[in-house]
């Protein structure tokens, strides 16, 4: 078995899982990235405990609070767990296993591997999240007939992840599947990177929540500003995704309009990497996923060649909220053939 | 030593190659597409006797006409062809060596492969010409250094090749690299296969002369009908490279919009790829390639994170117009290699 941690900025994802990837126990750990990384490790070894404790038989699990006795009690149960695997939202270096930067926890060069590593006694892999995400869904998820798949992730923003021939591709730097920074609108507003009317700008769910804004403080979709309390700045995607199902018209043309751009962000990655699969995860694609694709397939065979659209799938994740923690321990279950 | 052909609507590139990617022999063999494939294959017959024949010594070669009869003659005077390469401007199927589609000859599933073999008694490798162009730059131009690379070459229309840890990257079915149907601008006019505001459709050679016609047509940029004889009809690339040269306003302000729209394509792929190199080749970059990646960089910083723009070089072809011909011999020299 294998442990797999999704490391956000509020909670830590954790669980044991198996070589097919099947959880054998799961924890989701509140965190504070505003109180340091002291705080945050502490919390992290704190789930690793929880996680282990529940994946072994209780009279011989109570007695110790140590991580290192705890995967000892373990092996005496006959289940080995061989190592960490651990997904971060930020630039992971792989050569020395750095989280070089990451701003939802705010964190700069941290060695995340070797002090997680001298405290657990495990070996431990650092993935960027949104790739072992890309590598929990090919492992284990919608892309396990597949060798050319691309990930992407919408959330508050937009990630990406790009599998070719069979492996996670990097780029020259260990920079690759940015695919929410691809341009779709020239002139339109920027994303928190500063990009104007890149993919992120335009689908994610900050940028839903920014057209909902904007229609309700120029009047339109009373039942958005009805629902967020009559307060403009309590609209979020999910005001959104609340006002879609009562069949709010300005919602539905927000909710198309992104989804025009998603398909044009689609398109130019259909075009450029002709790929078998498209997964798209992340919680906006799980709250909005189906009017989002339904509005961005038209933009995709107009803009795409056909013989390019015809092979391509386009299809939800399937390990939903578990995509980057599966991934992160599906790193040490592969390690070496990804 | 290997034979390449670039296999185009008008002419025929052909040489003859060394290993290191050194032209022997070279002939430009005119061809006119619309008179059907056995003329174009004539044609191309043609060239190839030509170009051994310039490689032999002048007695032996005159006596024959064959080109078997030509490989013969060049082997007893230990000069060894081993196989011929064609580029095609075309969608080739490599599993069964089929030409599918390739508008430019108005060719649909020629196996030309197998025709060509027959006629030669040569092994016949057969790519998709902007693919080889990518390769020839990879292996003997710009692209030597590196193993990861992008290759765009702009001309009337704008094709790409992507070159991923040190091979090149098909797709699923083989359709990928096209980087000219990239989405720059949402609603912009369209391309020759209909995509709308593609790169293709703003930056190509054929963008160009639209939008110096628009301009003409609009009284603006008197020096653009001037060059063209007063006839608008009669504006092309050519006329704005002219008029580029005598420091005409409007066609600096065409050039640096294509070029604006160049850079956003070039953020996508950078964001996307995060290739260590990025090469321009084709007849638009060869006569306006400087004005117009003067006007993509700041774009391209604007829209690609600091961290992929940095490693990143954007450079021009180095083997000109023989890209497409150098790659497609090299398909012969570095077969299973790529």
């Amino acid at each position: 078995m294998a442990l797999g941690a999704d490391l956000g900025g509020t909670k830590i994802n954790l669980v044991l899982a198996d070589q097919a990837g099947r959880v054998v126990s799961q924890v989701i750990q509140r965190t504070e990235a505003h109180l340091g990384l002291e705080a945050v490790l502490t919390n992290l070894y704190a789930g690793i405990r929880l996680v282990l404790q529940q994946a072994g038989e209780t009279s011989a699990m109570a007695d110790t609070e140590d991580i290192r006795g705890l995967l000892q009690a373990l092996r005496q149960q006959g289940k080995m767990v061989i190592g960490l695997g651990i997904g971060v939202a930020g630039v992971v270096s792989q050569s020395d296993a750095v989280v070089q930067e990451a701003p939802n926890l705010d964190w700069r060069d941290v060695p995340l591997r070797d002090l997680v590593a001298a405290r657990t006694g495990l070996p431990v892999w650092l993935e960027n999240d949104t790739n072992a995400a890309a590598l929990g869904e090919f492992w284990y998820g919608a892309g396990r007939e597949t060798m050319n798949m691309v990930y992407l992730g919408i959330g508050t923003g937009i990630g990406g992840g790009i599998i070719l021939d069979g492996k996670l591709y990097r780029g020259c730097s260990g920079g690759a599947g940015e695919i929410g920074h691809l341009v779709v609108e020239p002139l339109g507003p920027a994303c928190g990177s500063g990009h104007p009317g890149c993919l992120e700008a335009m689908v994610s769910g900050r940028a839903i929540a920014r057209m909902a804004r904007e229609a309700a403080a120029q009047g339109q979709g009373p039942a958005l500003l009805q629902l967020a309390g009559g307060d403009l700045n309590r609209i979020t995607g999910e005001t959104v995704t609340l006002a879609l199902k009562e069949n709010d018209p300005t919602a539905l043309a927000i909710v198309s309009r992104a989804g025009a751009y998603l398909g044009m962000g689609l398109a130019s990655v259909i075009n450029l990497l002709n790929p078998a699969l498209i997964v798209i995860g992340g919680g906006v694609a799980e709250s909005l996923g189906e009017p989002l694709l339904k509005a961005a397939w038209p933009e995709v065979e107009q803009r795409a060649f056909p013989g390019l659209c015809k092979p391509v799938q386009l299809v939800r994740a399937e390990l939903k909220g578990n995509s980057q923690v599966l991934g992160a321990a599906g790193l040490v279950h592969r390690a070496g053939l990804y």
